[in-house]
This record gives structure tokens, C-alpha cells and sequence, in this order.
């Protein structure tokens, strides 16, 4: 007998047929002889929703008042949901975070999972029924006031569970078949890859790819949990992440897993700055102070002994560290503040890299051959990153994808050269 | 300082403005001088559509997830108005039924309060914040599920909350202005009572009058916490429940205080039944095990050694009632069960009927110059209640209300005769 985790998102659970379809699933899972616990968002729109009515009675809601409100929307979902399993004749119990175990540090809105304690979901599971835990939320450890866990928080809820169960697998269902070569509405000749390493799925993940949240997959990797992506719309098997890919799958898999694109990202360059000891510390430290996370880094040292340092950040930051920048213009002592909002990050990935020289080759002749102008480079072991002007992107993403043959339809694509 | 409990019902929180209102209301008396507890309920008619989305995934819905759903509501509002508290430059803090200390027994959907055990919420009074509390809700102390207390529960909490607290005060939010002497829509002459004792109360609420639950009333009246039912919407004084009303203040009260009407009720008759000991009690016994509640009961003897039982109970328990009754009609040896729903319960009630002889006598010449025929009759000292027909319980209604001098303009009226 299996344990199985599984995860369903706020599309499949929009309304009372798909709250009922999902009930199907569920309770079929359980009579083909697993055990089930259940991970839950809220409903379609309604965090939205909710979101709207905080922001008609204050324009500033407190953090802890805010998590409170919003956890409403799975205690709706997980509620209604065990009601509709219910009905089919099999047993469903809904828990809220704080119920299922799920403690958190205080920092609300974005709050970190730091203990799983379920002895109330094995309970329920030791008695034949069907545990469903509200997605995305906890209660802090120290002030047992409710929290939530920011973006990706239902994904990360089900494989923190699947983990202190020692879960079999942790299904993550969604709208879509599983992950992509590319973004479908891109690239419609996008294909669904059947396995994917979880540092393939990182690397997608921390580049534009939204399927899976990077924090999900970083906690799947460390503790070890089997995730699959799959759809809750068909019976299709999905995608399967996990640490390696067998000998005899991996035979069939392509070099490249994926391209990616980002377009949440902007640009800041500080001209002038002078090319001292500590003097491009001074840059980053104040960034780190008023905590942005930068991106991709260039640092290029001209004759006259100043330097001009660029660097990439989440374009919901860039107000903040201009500013920031800007009140210790003189102390840096830079030239001038460049912002660009007008970029995009078009990245590819693949484990497959490492093995295959000539990567880098085809990359970057694909991309002048489709016009796009590359305005930075950011390497790992297994992705290529540029940054490119954000209306190339689709363009680069389509070029790529062709290129390294990844389209349904396409033929593997040959490499010469001797290295990226 | 004062330490008042204020709790604000689903019309008074229907909407944001709602909220702002509510949450301007509470500033202020905390800054009058007051520390304040506040009990909200669901916002408008969020609870209905709570209702109706169960409805949709499940016909008869586990009562355990059912009030799952159902807290969702309180919580929704309780966050949003504390939000809107903050906005105004206090500190509100919400907490769910669980996190106040509500602790109840395990009857979904009808729980008890059994316990109170408000640490947090007296934490968050010593340090200035205004603790905001979920009505209508708690969590059960054996399963540690989350529970509903039903009907009236808003009004339960915040009156076991004063209690536990010791409050000064609870007030009773709502959309009128207090208690009146009849039902404003039937009575447009009614008017607005200033006190009025829990007896009054307790009978008023248990014959027709929905300002306040009858549960609340006895808790309050048990606990002996000063009720206040007054308008979100003015600033009027509305109606204090008390023990007992003062001298100098009873001078000027009418010997009654209100009248009210019933709709909610049928009544069935069980014929022939042979009058001979332990009969009649297994008709009762019969009720009491499907746990239906009787309101009056009348028994007639007749000549020929049987008897008729007439009862009132709930509407909605009418169809049960009639098939137990008949699936034992040969052991009990009843001849006919008729149903009648189309009855009404007029009630008078007044402390002062207590010291004053005559009300009996007009109250019956009242309802026969208005032309009302009284097929049941039921008195307790401060009350008389007749069951006339539904149709005639308006006409009964206003002629009471003018006879007793109750009308806003009205004198007071002279009694004559020697006893009821």
C-alpha cells in the first residue's frame, strides 16, 4: 500500500463540478489501495477576491490580520472538498494548517515551514480516512498566530507532508499536462517532458518557469520526495522529478529539458563607480539591506579606473533600490542610475549540458540568427541565461527551442564545435 | 475603566463601509476610556452562501466539515475589521472561537459552550490592543474539531466572553434600536424600551421576538453579565437587560413590555386516547425520543374515558412528530393525529402583571372585541400566551398593543377587575 500526497491547485478546485471531479480522483486513489492525504488551495479567484475586499477597508492591512483572512479561502476549499469525497462514500477530514502541523516561523505573509508535526493527519490516516490539509498556511511556533507562506506556499505544504510522512509520492496537480520544453502558450510545439531531475527543475523553476515553485522543489530535493506534475483535467501520467534519471529512460531523453523565460525582471546599471577595494560592496550591501535578491551580475572595468556595475532584480523592487542607491549617491561616489524595465531573461536548461560540448555554440549562433541582441550572459553547470530586451524574448525562446530540437515533431539536433 | 464586550451582527458588517463604521465605533469608545472585546459575525449573507456552496457538492454534508465551512465566514470578517481598526491608528488583534478560549462539546452545528478560557485575549487587553473575536464559534474539547453553536451563537460568545472576562458590559449590536414593544413592522406604533428585566427577556425571546436569542438571555441572565441591545447604525442608548429595574426608573415603566407573535409553531391534536395512567406519557415519550420540543399542551377529558392532547412544536419538527406518533398508533391506541399549521402564538409579557390584577381580563376582552378566537391558552406569571389563527395574529397583535397603552403615543391604560 502506497502513501500518496496529493496537491490540488485553486483551477482544480474552481468550482462545485471540479470541487466533485477531484472528489472522483480522490477517492479512486484510495480504492485502488493507497493511502491519500490531500493538499488544497483556495477556490479559482477567491484569494483574489479576498485580497480586494482587504484592500477596500485599509490600504496597509496588517500582516498577521491579512494571513487570517486569507487562509479563509482554503478552509472553504479543504471543507468543501471533504464534503464532496463524503458523498461518495468514503471518509474525509479537513485540517487547517495549524491542525495538520505545519509550524512556521512569525514572518507573516512569506513564512517558512520549520517543524511538521501530523500526528492528527496519521491518526486520520490510521483510522481509513482521507486527511485534507489547507494548503499554504501554518501557525508560528512562538506567537501561535496564524501564517501563511507566500508564493508557491500549497506546493510547499504538500511536499513538507509528503516528507514527514514519509509520503511514497507527492502528486502536484494542476491545469496543465506536466512541465513543458517551453512556456505552450509560446511555443505550441512545446512537448511534455516525462522525467525532469530536480536540478533541471530548479534551474526552470528559478528562470520563468511557473509550474513549480523553486521553493517546492529545493524542499523536495533536500528531503528526498518523489514529485509528480500532472494534470487534474486527464488521466495523463505527467511528469515525474527526481533525483537521476535511469540509465535506460535517460538513453531517450533529449540534451535540453527546457527554455525558459522571465519577464518579472529589471535592470539597473551604476555608472562611474570607482575601482576601489569595497567600493562595489558598497552597491551590494545596500541592496542586501533593504532586502532585494539580485540576479545576474556584470562588473566591466574601464581605462580611466572606474567601473560600471549592471545587475538584474525583480522589477517589484526597482522603486526601492533606486532609492536606496540614490540617498548614498555620494558616499559611493557613481556616476549616474540607469533603470531598464524593458528586459526579459530567456534561459536554457538541461542536464544533459554538462556531457554535450557545443551547447553554448548553437545557443548563441541560434540567437544571432534570429536577431536577438544579447545584453548579458549567466552560466551554471546545467542553464545558459540571457538577458535580451523583452520584446525578443518570444522570439529567442521559439529560435531556441527549435534549434535543440524540442519541438513535438522535431528531430535531434546535431552539435559540432568543441565546447560553450 | 471600563472593559466592554461589543458584538456586531452579519448587517453590521455587510460590507466595507459596514466594516469602517463598525471599526470607527470601536476607536472611539476604546478612546472614550473603554477597553474593548469584540465579537463579530459573518459578513451579510456570506453564511447563506456558504450554505448554498455546500449544498452544491454534497446533499446532506458531514457536520463536522459543515462548521468547517460555516467559521470561514467569521473569519473573513473579523480579519477585515480588524484591518480596518488598524487603518484608524489602533491596534485590533482577530482570533478564531479556538484561539479566545471557546471551548464547547462536540455537537456539530449545535455546540455547547462548556468552557472559557480567554488567556490570549486578556493578553492582548494588558497591552492596549483590541482583541477581536470570531462569534458563533468554537473548538471541541475532547475531538479538538472545530464546532458551531448555532442559531443566536454570536450572541452566546460575546456573552460568554463578558462573562469570563468580568466585563462591565455586553452590547448587543444590531440593525433596530433595542428591544420594542412589538415587532415594529407589525406595530408601527411600537415603541423602544429602555430596560427591561431577563425574565421579560427570556419569555419575549422564547415567544416570537428574534431580537436577542433566548440562549444568550439565559447565559446572560445566569452569569448575570448587563446586556445592551442597541443600533450599529445611531448613537441612541438602546435596551438594557437586567436583573432588576430599578425603583425611581420602574415607576415609569408600563406594567408591560412588550407583546409579540409567533408563526414558527404547528399544532397537533391526538384523538381518543384511552384516559388511563401512562397513556398520555407515551405520547411525550414518543416526541422526547426523536427529540422534538413541545411548547404548550392542552388535555381534555372527555365522557366516554378517552381524552384529546393537543401540543404545539416547531414547524419544521411536524412531519417527524406525526410519522413516530403513527408508526405507534396501535400501542398507544389513538384514534386520529390531526396537524394544523396554520396557527399563531400571540404572547404578552410584563414583570408588572405580577403586582397588577386585571391584565388577564382585558387581555381576553381585547382579543374578543377584535374578533380573535384563542383556541390554546398558557400563562407563566410575567406571561399570557393564546394560539389563535395565523390569520388573525397581526389583528391581535395591534389591538394588544393599543389595549395595554404600549402604542409610542399611546396613555397608559386603566386596569379594572379583580384578578387574571
Amino acid at each position: 500500500m502506497a502513501l500518496v500526497v496529493q496537491k490540488y491547485g485553486g483551477s482544480s478546485v474552481a468550482d462545485a463540478d471540479s470541487i466533485k471531479r477531484v472528489a472522483r480522483r480522490i477517492v479512486e486513489t484510495q480504492r485502488a489501495g493507497n493511502q491519500v492525504t490531500v493538499v488544497v488551495s483556495a477556490m479559482g479567484d477567491s484569494t483574489d477576491e479576498l485580497m480586494d475586499l482587504a484592500q477596500q477597508v485599509s490600504p496597509d492591512p496588517p500582516g498577521r490580520e491579512l494571513d487570517m483572512l486569507l487562509t479563509a479561502g482554503e478552509r472553504i476549499s479543504m471543507a468543501l472538498l471533504a464534503m464532496a469525497i463524503s458523498d461518495l462514500g468514503a471518509e474525509a477530514r479537513s485540517y487547517t494548517g495549524s491542525q495538520a502541523g505545519l509550524i512556521t516561523d512569525r514572518y507573516h505573509g512569506q513564512a517558512r515551514i520549520i517543524d511538521v508535526t501530523p500526528g492528527r493527519i496519521q491518526a486520520a490516516l490510521a483510522e481509513g480516512a482521507i486527511p485534507i490539509v489547507a494548503g499554504f498556511q501554518g501557525v508560528a511556533q512562538d506567537t501561535k498566530d496564524i501564517t501563511t507562506l507566500g508564493r508557491g506556499g500549497s506546493d510547499t505544504t504538500a511536499v513538507a507532508l509528503a516528507a514527514a510522512l514519509d509520503a511514497d509520492v507527492c502528486e502536484i496537480y494542476t491545469d496543465v499536462d506536466g512541465v513543458f520544453s517551453a512556456d505552450p502558450r509560446l511555443v505550441p510545439a512545446a512537448r511534455q517532458v516525462p522525467y525532469i531531475t530536480y536540478e533541471e527543475m530548479l534551474e526552470l523553476a528559478a528562470h520563468g518557469a511557473k509550474v513549480l515553485h523553486l521553493r517546492c522543489v529545493e524542499y523536495a530535493r533536500r528531503f528526498d520526495v518523489p514529485l509528480r506534475v500532472r494534470s487534474s483535467f486527464t488521466d495523463k501520467p505527467g511528469t515525474l522529478v527526481v533525483h537521476e534519471i535511469e540509465e535506460n529512460i535517460a538513453m531517450e531523453q533529449p540534451i535540453i529539458s527546457g527554455v525558459s523565460q522571465d519577464l518579472s525582471e529589471a535592470k539597473i546599471t551604476v555608472t562611474a563607480v570607482p575601482d576601489l577595494p569595497g567600493e562595489a560592496a558598497l552597491v551590494f550591501e545596500t541592496l542586501a539591506g533593504i532586502g532585494v535578491n539580485l540576479d545576474m551580475i556584470v562588473q566591466n572595468v574601464s581605462a580611466d579606473g572606474s567601473t560600471d556595475i549592471t545587475f538584474t532584480l525583480p522589477n517589484a523592487d526597482l522603486g526601492a533600490a533606486s532609492a536606496a542607491l540614490l540617498a548614498r549617491q555620494e558616499e559611493i561616489a557613481f556616476g549616474e542610475l540607469l533603470q531598464d524595465e524593458g528586459i526579459a531573461k530567456v534561459s536554457l536548461v538541461g542536464a544533459g549540458m554538462r556531457s554535450h560540448p557545443g551547447v553554448s555554440a548553437t545557443f548563441f549562433r541560434t540567437l544571432a540568427d534570429a536577431g536577438v541582441n544579447v545584453e548579458m550572459i549567466s552560466t551554471s553547470e546545467i542553464r545558459i541565461s540571457v538577458v535580451t530586451r523583452a520584446e525578443d524574448a518570444a522570439k529567442a525562446v521559439q529560435a531556441l527551442h527549435t534549434s535543440f530540437g524540442l519541438n513535438a515533431e522535431g528531430e535531434a539536433v546535431v552539435y559540432a564545435g568543441t565546447g560553450r
